[in-house]
């Protein structure tokens, strides 16, 4: 199968990988001039090239064709979901909803989740190799560590929901409409505080639980992410 | 939170705590006699029980009262996979899973998986683990690593799925049925080979798709695993 890199800023004629990519290309895979690549703007493009000038210092690619796919889904998928602790565990979180199919991740700050902060970077970096591994071509908007209230001041879809677990909420499989945008708030290990619940109802978020079970956050989100996915493709 | 034990041969009266666990409350937790403790046989029952006996050796609880769960779901969730070269990315499964909710889970050895033998201890451990943080009451048989031909002479419910990247397969979503009793196959890196999708034909399986994208092996199993688990919540 034909190596696939991720170069956000691709134009027709030559392009430069991005230094990451290039040494992956160079240093890692020793790909040399003459060698087809595939590269992935992340932005719905997806384009053939052939490495032509190959060093240490850069690697530069001459796009052959390139094909502009159109968006996955009519209805975008916004999940925003508590940090948790253990970074990986949201990392991993961010790997499968990539591969599973979502367009915005929004790690928030609750106010009763962990400190430790967001490495946005790392996460981006999973989004990106993940995008790759799903033949993906476009990547998700993933966001900075974001407070809940200034998520929640953003103009986002009338279709809104929190995971809660609470017996006045109702089934999540039972509210969801696929045919319109949703973002989907995810609550730290504890719930969202009593606080947070108020505004979020104010703010014409519906409650919505996954389940009886008690699910762990990411894995909560990742259920949501799921559902939302397969109703939109089934 | 009261701590919870996994405790398989729990009748009335006094039970001693399996070796691993009894190491966890004494060494570990350090727990004490008159301590109050939960137990979790897998079978549906949860007791409240008091430590009357702690040494280096062993650990003897006296069940105070019991409680026995019906089983979660009307209708089961069999989910058979392919074994994955990470170990981890299938103890990761079997986490998720059992947290959203699954009866039994087969580690499949199919004519592309690679090799790397299953550790079916250390399955059950993660399994035992994601119960008791799931607060659930049925711990999910998880079988040693099966070749496909075996599961497939089983006595295996009329409902039968395969995940197959091909275009005359199914959506996923629209085929399950949440009233039945369903097993789900999911095929490895490469998908099954065309010998294996003929026998999964012939014996009744129907071949499906979960959504557009190529999803790693965990990851179709998740996702199917959280449709068919909110499908039947929802």
């Amino acid at each position: 199968m034909m190596h696939l890199f991720f170069c956000p800023d691709m134009e027709s004629g030559l392009v430069n990988l991005p230094e990451e990519e290039a040494h992956h290309a160079t240093q890692v895979l020793r790909l040399a001039v003459g060698q087809r690549i595939g590269l992935l703007n992340g932005r719905g493009t997806r384009a053939e090239a052939e490495l032509v000038d190959v060093s240490r210092k850069r690697c530069v690619a001459m796009v052959l064709e390139s094909v502009d796919h159109p968006a996955e889904r009519n209805a975008r998928i916004h999940l925003a979901v508590a940090h948790t602790k253990q970074a990986d565990r949201f990392e991993w979180l961010i790997e499968k909803a990539v591969e599973i199919g979502v367009d915005r991740i929004t790690p928030l700050a609750t106010m009763r989740t962990e400190r430790g902060r967001a490495r946005v970077d790392r996460m981006e970096r999973v989004a990106i190799s993940a995008l790759k591994q799903s033949q993906r071509t476009w990547l998700p908007q993933i966001d900075p560590l974001s407070p809940l209230s200034d998520l929640i001041a953003e103009q986002l879809p009338d279709q809104r929901y929190f995971g809660h677990l609470d017996h006045l909420s109702i089934p999540f499989a039972d509210a969801y409409d696929p045919a319109a945008h949703a973002v989907v708030l995810i609550g730290p290990e504890g719930d969202f505080a009593p606080a947070e619940t108020g505004m979020l109802l104010v703010n014409g978020f519906v409650s919505v639980t996954l389940g009886q079970s008690r699910l762990r956050t990411e894995t909560a989100a990742l259920a949501a992410c799921a559902w939302m996915s397969l109703r939109q493709s089934g």
